[in-house]
């Protein structure tokens, strides 16, 4: 199946507590699209600068993603986004944040990213989310992820898009702002009563929930002792579940469930180095040898 | 095979952001022979003041768990905490600790407690805890517990403990204390190579990790809406792991995973009361049902 993301398309500029990378490649959807590529063709719709370096198009390209909805705007400059991590490397501190060109994004999709068959809204306000929504009228499953920014400051948009999607993925203490409940377990069932067939809410190192009306299941992280840099696991997380869910082309119970370990094992990957420098270096035989190992994991 | 324990006994106060009670049972030693006593005959040592209600010890004693090593002392009083768990029910702030019986206990074991297969040494100093170990001749199997406070104060006897343990039980805050590594994995197996064959880190509700020279895995939290009180969670999740080897009578590898997964679910049924409430009604039957929900949960 045909699998469309729109998202933001970011230079990050991250610091751990041993190492930082400035202006390397980022953004929701540049992990999910190299994510998913390693499953099913991936077409990507973002905006950046002038400063956008043409190698990282080439880099995205080489993964036979499609970039033809990449729209590189003279004069402005690439949404940047600088982060630090605290010493537990799950919570982060976001120091800078230039919106710049993405601001203004305002997609016009083309024939082909209309009739996509999966729908994936990456990070972006849910008023641009619904516009996007409201193009892709060939969509059979249509998945958004949210933010706190837009939980605090557009929830009139948020219900609107929640009516409209099949499935929302957001992180634990997002789910919990949107619905007032600390414990997560409700606070799943709650978003899920809003609207979305489905929810994965993401717990970072701690793995992942999701909920349906008949399932409620934990997929635990797998334990990598070597965390460099967390940024974009979230993301990748969604591209791995989503681009699964493409390449078998259908959405039962089952096939969801295993859509969500592949997404935890793409981002455990992920985070093995700074922005796609570990995925570079991973192809899909090291992802089934780890999920080889996930599986014994979790059979007893 | 005999299982045994040696730790605290207390009165908890306990007060969450909708309830609280005060006084009730609680203490390390209480929930895990409560927890094992679902799998195993358990042997109980501990000391408490003349303020005990008789009523708990027949509480404990209608479980089967033999009580004879329950020291009762005429003229003080029992060991109390108090504390008051935050919004997420996760984090918890201590309010009061009165050790009272509890800070001069220095138990000598009866013939039969030396003589158990299995020894679990629960909270109490490094100090103590070795007294016991060195007491308890025939165990075959010794594992142990550990807390912040013994980690900061008494390294040196931590350290002579860790070296004659089978296996050591503490949380993520303790397992990053002890190593001065935030990356828990690592932390893990860092806390291994100080001596135990296995370490256990719990993690809440967030599950627990496993490790051993060539195993390490994850085991997800039983994810239940009606989290109420987890005082106890993590000494019942103990308990349940502990009264599984007793009842199997072998550390076979994958004796201990069923065993951390029954410590799991023992744990998920603890937190939805204060005290020992729900485990008054919880059979066995029920942890069998919800062991199949759990299994079902994570396979895929």
């Amino acid at each position: 199946m045909s699998l469309l993301v729109v998202g933001s398309i970011a230079l990050d500029s991250v610091e751990t507590t041993t190492a930082r990378r400035d202006n390397v490649l980022g953004g929701s959807a540049v992990f999910f699209s190299y994510a998913a590529s390693y499953f099913a063709p991936v077409r990507l719709v973002g905006v950046v600068g002038e400063d956008w370096p043409a190698e990282h198009t080439a880099l995205l390209q080489s993964r036979d993603i499609d970039t033809s909805g990449l729209q590189v705007v003279p004069g402005e400059k690439t949404f940047r986004w600088r982060g630090k991590y605290l010493p537990n490397m799950n919570d982060r501190e976001t120091l800078e944040v230039q919106l710049n060109v993405f601001e203004r994004f305002d997609p016009v999709l083309s024939e082909d990213c209309r009739r996509s068959s999966i729908l994936f809204l990456g990070n972006g306000s849910p008023t641009l989310q619904l516009k996007v929504l409201e193009q892709c009228v060939g969509a059979t499953l249509r998945v958004a992820d949210t933010m706190d920014l837009w939980i605090s400051t557009q929830r009139d948009e948020l219900n609107a898009l929640l009516r409209r999607v099949d499935g929302l993925v957001l992180n634990d203490a997002e789910a919990r702002l949107l619905t007032d409940d600390d414990n997560i377990v409700r606070a799943g069932h709650k978003v899920r009563e809003m609207g979305p067939k489905f929810v994965v809410i993401k717990k970072g190192e701690h793995g992942a929930l999701f909920f349906s009306e008949h399932e409620t299941y934990v997929m635990p992280a797998f334990p990598t002792p070597d965390v460099v840099d967390p940024t974009g696991a979230g993301d990748s997380f969604a591209g791995g579940m989503m681009g699964y869910l493409a390449e078998r082309g259908n959405f039962e119970p089952r096939t969801l469930k295993e859509a969500l370990a592949y997404g935890t094992l793409v981002a455990s990957f992920t985070v093995e180095d700074f922005s796609l420098d570990r995925l570079r270096n991973m192809e899909r035989p090291d992802l089934e040898r780890r999920m080889d190992e996930y599986r014994r994991m979790l059979s007893f």
